[in-house]
């Protein structure tokens, strides 16, 4: 029998029988009390300890659940035979060495992505917060439907209707906690790797999670209507991504022929899809929006994809797709497996958001004030005819500046941080090297605050105007 | 030069040149103007119609970014050739056909799973949510870490260390939307269909994600101590799923000997790894809590899974992951390349929840609140002595009735749902035909009302009684 040396502290706040269990398990880890043997019975040990029976047959019970101990009716406790017995590493203090990684220090960031400070609908989130949770039903907190909430679905279908044309069921909608969530769901209804055609240059991100998947991207150049038909073809690629309302980063909205051309290519062949993303078709100061490319399929080959990041806030991560009649039967037998993504709360709020007329409130708010600052930015570029021709305005929230003094893109955007000022080149946004000159950069300002937007101009002139 | 009968109506709501813009567009989509076709300037057609020639403008500008018009410097503007211009569907109203599913009308569900009606933290999520929207600074409404705001992983990795005797840094823990999505992001990283080892019966759920993500999942059997080592080594998977504090369904806590014992299967070979699914360790009525596996495994080879659904709501989508060092690289290198998938917001308001000691006195609350519910239910099922017997108690929130009167658990169930009382068959959580009995219902009782307890176990023993 076993002797076990335990000194109690009645003191403590760990209760004794934790204790009385601590030093067993720790006696049993190190291999000072070795498997098969006895334990003194908890009459003995209790009055050895001075304490109640059952506080030592709490310790002993909790060994016996965590497979330390086994009880033999009759005979009494025993250490289990454990003979992979290898270290066991001690719970130490869980080495918590976070260091928040160094931004580099710029005065100003012209960043092509972001939303406006202050930009966020504060008021009206708090108010319908408060007004969700104050009404919920038990049932908002069980588990939700796997495609979004009815309620919010029927929300963003009336919208897509109303301001994109798309034409849709609330059945083919998925809301999802952002796109590229929505990729690798569509991933998985494509439950194969597939040959994916980008515009060249196009969105990083997306290039980077098709990557990430293991699909095959095909880099496929992109005239002045956008991605080029006959290398579509050529690619063969089975799936084209494109962003026809705004191309990110070019800006080229595609003309309906292109349209009407990319949807006979995903047409001609089973298993093609045009995937659609739709990511800032809010944002268009001069004319009415851009419609959605899906409202003119009529073979159910484009996936729309919409996100409110650019709308209300990339931080909410809430976007949708809508689906193909054609990919719903497998949606529904494989994509239905996985749980919604996106808080059953936070989709009632935005359901009520875009019911109750905020969202288009905000939308209106929020395009006047990126028009304001797009109209200051463009009033400043006009100092910069010598340096660069502009393009990619009047959309999005971020231009185009074509560098013509003989600076290439690379040195601009030195200068300029040399100044403080964080510009982007367009170079970096090419997936495939094409032998174009890197002579363009990007300047975005839904992030910048409006009135340290001629200051930033200036700086980046004085950076730029001397330099050849 | 095309003739337009455009009908302006000046008391609509819809602008002019939107007016405008609308019947050109209708016009050229059923091909009433066709292509190459020259429109009126808009000198001639703004004097025609009585508007100012800028209206005029700004709906052919309209046109032309959509691409059905093409301005030629000095000539005009002209109709673009579509060549592959078929039927564009007209922008019907979206069809929403939503029908709520018709959920089968159960006077009492002995659901196993879900969450007590009124055990959401209303007021501390109220009051914290406010506290957080008030605070906010602008950087919360932009896009976050990938891996989960630090704050929040800290709260966590804290948690985890002292509750479950986790041993991590806080670049190990990822927070995704629901434990689904952190399958598919698990997957991800794998790169490949893996074999997948799962206890039969298991949890329903992920068994259907490895399924959908395409793996191929080899059932193991399970004794008393869990999934049975020599069949995992048979089986050739790489992965093992396991629950090891409480296996779902059956309620197992896997002993240290059978820990190790996976441990040391899963260290023999490199690309092995055990996934341990800690879903609801929370609840457990009688001692301390079982350990996770995680902190026993010196040899990097555990992947641990919690989540948020039980201990506060399955709606709030909330689950985490912690990553061993060694498949660390791949995540830095693949998985961060997908944008974090919990509003930055709810994650501020976990992080404070947690950090404020919210959590604890929310999960000593619902610990007291399940009890007194499993101590009703067990009470009531004293009656149950001759008909069957209890397993899986003291933990968790469902219990398992073997039945030892002679009917089958299909049998039960139908006995019991003429009752109007919904209770689930244990042979519905195999995902392999064993062979074995039909002879187990299980029942839940965490979203049974407490007062309901007494009345739905009678209904029951009157329907099973006297049924043989």
């Amino acid at each position: 029998m076993t002797e076990l040396a335990i000194s109690l502290d009645l003191h403590s706040k760990t209760p004794l029988y934790e204790q009385i269990y601590d030093y067993i398990r720790e006696e049993i880890r190190r291999r000072q009390i070795l498997p098969g043997e006895r334990l003194p019975s908890s009459r003995a040990l209790s009055s050895y300890l001075q304490v109640s029976r059952s506080t030592v047959e709490l310790a002993y019970e909790q060994l016996v659940s965590e497979g330390y101990l086994e009880s033999v009716p009759y005979r009494g406790y025993f250490v289990c035979e454990m003979e992979e017995l290898y270290h066991i590493e001690g719970m130490e203090s869980a080495e918590q060495t976070f260091q928040e990684e160094k931004k580099p220090e710029w005065r100003w960031d012209f960043a092509v992505s972001g939303i406006a400070p202050g930009g966020f609908p504060y008021n009206a989130w708090k108010k319908i917060s408060r007004e969700v949770l104050n009404d919920a039903s038990p049932e908002l907190f069980q588990l939700g439907d796997p495609q979004g909430e009815p309620g919010l679905r029927e929300a963003i279908a009336n919208y897509l209707h109303l301001a994109r044309g798309v034409n849709c069921s609330l059945s083919q909608i998925i809301v999802g906690a952002g796109n590229d969530y929505l990729l690798m769901l569509l991933s998985v209804l494509f439950g194969e790797k597939k040959k994916i055609a980008m515009e060249n240059p196009t969105y990083r991100s997306a290039f980077c999670c098709f990557e990430s998947l293991g699909h095959e991207i095909c880099p496929v150049p992109m005239d002045e209507a956008g991605m080029d038909r006959k290398a579509l073809e050529a690619s063969g690629a089975q799936i084209a991504y494109v962003m026809p309302a705004h191309q990110f980063p070019v800006g080229t909205v595609m003309p309906v022929k292109r349209r009407l051309s990319l949807l006979a290519w995903a047409a001609r062949e089973e298993g093609r899809y045009l995937l659609e993303d739709d990511y800032d078709s809010e944002f268009r100061y001069k004319g009415k929006p851009i419609p959605a490319l899906q409202g003119f399929d009529s073979a159910q080959r484009v996936i729309y994809l919409g996100t409110f990041s650019r709308a209300i806030a990339p931080s909410i991560r809430v976007s949708y797709m809508v689906l193909p009649e054609s990919l719903m039967p497998v949606y529904r037998s494989k994509g239905k497996n996985f749980s919604a993504t996106v808080s059953r709360t936070d989709q009632k709020i935005l359901e009520v958001f875009m019911r109750d007329g905020y969202f288009e409130r905000h939308l209106n708010r929020m395009r006047a004030l990126y028009k304001t600052k797009h109209d200051l930015l463009l009033r400043q570029l006009r100092a910069f005819q010598d340096i660069c021709t502009v393009s990619g305005e009047h959309a999005g929230v971020h231009v185009l500046l074509k560098l013509t003094n003989g600076l290439s893109a690379e040195q601009a955007a030195r200068l300029a941080a040399e100044a403080g000022v964080k510009v982007y080149r367009l170079k970096d946004y090419y997936i495939e090297e094409t032998g174009g000159k890197d002579d363009t950069v990007m300047i975005g300002y839904a992030s910048m605050p409006e009135e340290e937007i001629p200051e930033a101009c200036e700086v980046l002139l004085n950076a730029w105007k001397d330099a050849v």
